[in-house]
């Protein structure tokens, strides 16, 4: 049985995600002329669903996924039971808000945050997290991006080194030793059961409020940028590496393409376009090197 | 230690796979005004290395790629001891070509083939095959292809129909439900130790003979064919799904990264340009959704 109070607390969160989802929809509508999102609802056939939205051919972003989903089912999934033992057999209920953004222009970063809960039976959890991948090296923006994320972790007595070094250990591409993007903040299993909840959710309601002020003024500052075949290139080629790290390492992804959800829903991540080239080293001295070398080298 | 059959043995299989990789991009360049095959050679730091040849931005391939690698070690790599319980602690040697090609035009068929040889103490087999990959559905193209390596089988009394069974088997994108491409042929372990050596190496040597005998009349007849953005965008969401196999379900390709091979040379497989986007869904009617028919129903 689901009693009221667990009730309360789920109907709770999903406001939360799905509160958090109209604003970054706004966020970045704001930037748009005339593009806006689209996209549907979708029915999970174990139970529950969600809403994806996506915008698409933007003047300012290319391509654009807002999606919160909440589902549930009479078993948690074996992967989770293996590390939960106590959940085995248990019904679960998991609801999340996802956000990639991927800009036109090749100076301005990509972007993407995931918050999501889950509980089942005695145990109840929130993960997420928000990271930048740049395609060139704004010092200035990257400064902005991790102070934003550390004041949001000080507002709640949260260590933003160790959230940030676990963002920076999880986005890593290790096949070829390079990191996604220059990091942020990422979270496993943050307690969210009995006592622990009302603080877990007011970190993660933060979280989710921060976004915009983390992300949208670097779009601001760069989305103008003239910028020319050899910047458009090297963007593409960075997504690649996105792509390389979504399908071989992101967990997230995984585990929806092996759970049959819904496609398109998870595989809004990919970039729109994204390219690979042989051997594709940057020039020694350019700005393409300073970059990779930063996702080389950067704090390990 | 290494007799001098064995010896012999790896040095003929490693012979005939550089002939191949001779022969095959001859045969591209063929087509090419003016682009040639560049690449170069790499080591592997527990012991041999390789050839990669790749050729990038022709007039009718857009990339295409030609590798030989030759490796050996003092050890069995594990996944492999799993499966060979015998093979456990052993010495290894093993050699393959690989064969990747993006044209430029969507209407000429993308086309892969690897063929490789391993062997370990007493053990030793061939694996290999090849399959095509259009974008747009013609009968007499996926008909012409697949007689040429059922005249390949017949010649050597090899069971045409169960390799084909086993290529549509493995190349599926299973979270899609489709198929990779229409198929060709595919096999794993073909035995190759003591008297099954010889013949298992003439069937590889009349398969890696066939390749431009299958291929290469699709590109002759494709190439030139008129094509505007539509088929374009079509063939790069349809390499956005190459991509999605390559990199969730590829057996050879993981192997590659969890054993940091040269990532070049292993992702010299992705397509030089993808795109992904949200339920782009081929309109009711079309030469797109024919394929994607084809892909969805053809024969399981």
């Amino acid at each position: 049985m689901t009693s009221t109070r667990e009730t309360d607390r789920r109907e709770r969160v999903h406001q939360l995600m799905q509160t958090g989802q109209t604003h970054m929809i706004a966020a970045l509508e704001a930037f748009e002329p005339n593009a806006t999102f689209g996209g549907r609802n979708w029915q999970r056939p174990g139970g529950g669903g969600g809403a994806a939205r996506v915008l698409a051919d933007g003047a300012v972003f290319e391509r654009a996924g807002v999606n919160v989903s909440a589902v549930h089912g009479a078993s948690v999934p074996p992967s989770l039971a293996a590390k939960h033992p106590s959940a085995l057999g248990q019904p679960f209920y998991a609801t999340g808000l996802s956000i990639v953004v991927h800009p036109l222009n090749p100076y301005a970063p990509s972007f993407h945050a995931n918050y999501r809960y889950f509980e089942s039976g005695d145990i109840a959890w929130f993960g997420g997290g928000a990271d930048l991948t740049p395609h060139y090296l704004f010092e200035e923006d990257v400064a902005h991006f991790h102070h934003v994320l550390e004041l949001q972790c000080r507002r709640h007595d949260v260590d933003h080194a160790s959230l940030r070094r676990a963002c920076d250990d999880y986005f890593c591409i290790k096949h070829r030793g390079e990191r996604r993007g220059v990091g942020g903040i990422f979270f496993d299993e943050l307690p969210a059961a009995d006592a622990d909840f009302e603080p877990a959710l007011a970190f993660v309601a933060d979280g989710i409020e921060t976004l915009e002020r983390a992300y949208a003024p670097l779009v601001e500052r760069r989305h103008a940028t003239p910028y020319g075949e050899r910047e458009r290139r090297w963007q593409l080629l960075r997504r690649g590496r996105y792509v390389e790290f979504n399908l071989v390492y992101d967990r997230g992804t995984l585990f929806g393409l092996q759970t049959s959800g819904d496609i398109e829903a998870i595989l809004m991540s990919m970039p729109p376009t994204a390219q690979w080239a042989f051997d594709a080293a940057p020039e020694p001295g350019s700005a393409e090197e300073r970059m990779l070398d930063a996702l080389r080298n950067r704090s390990e």
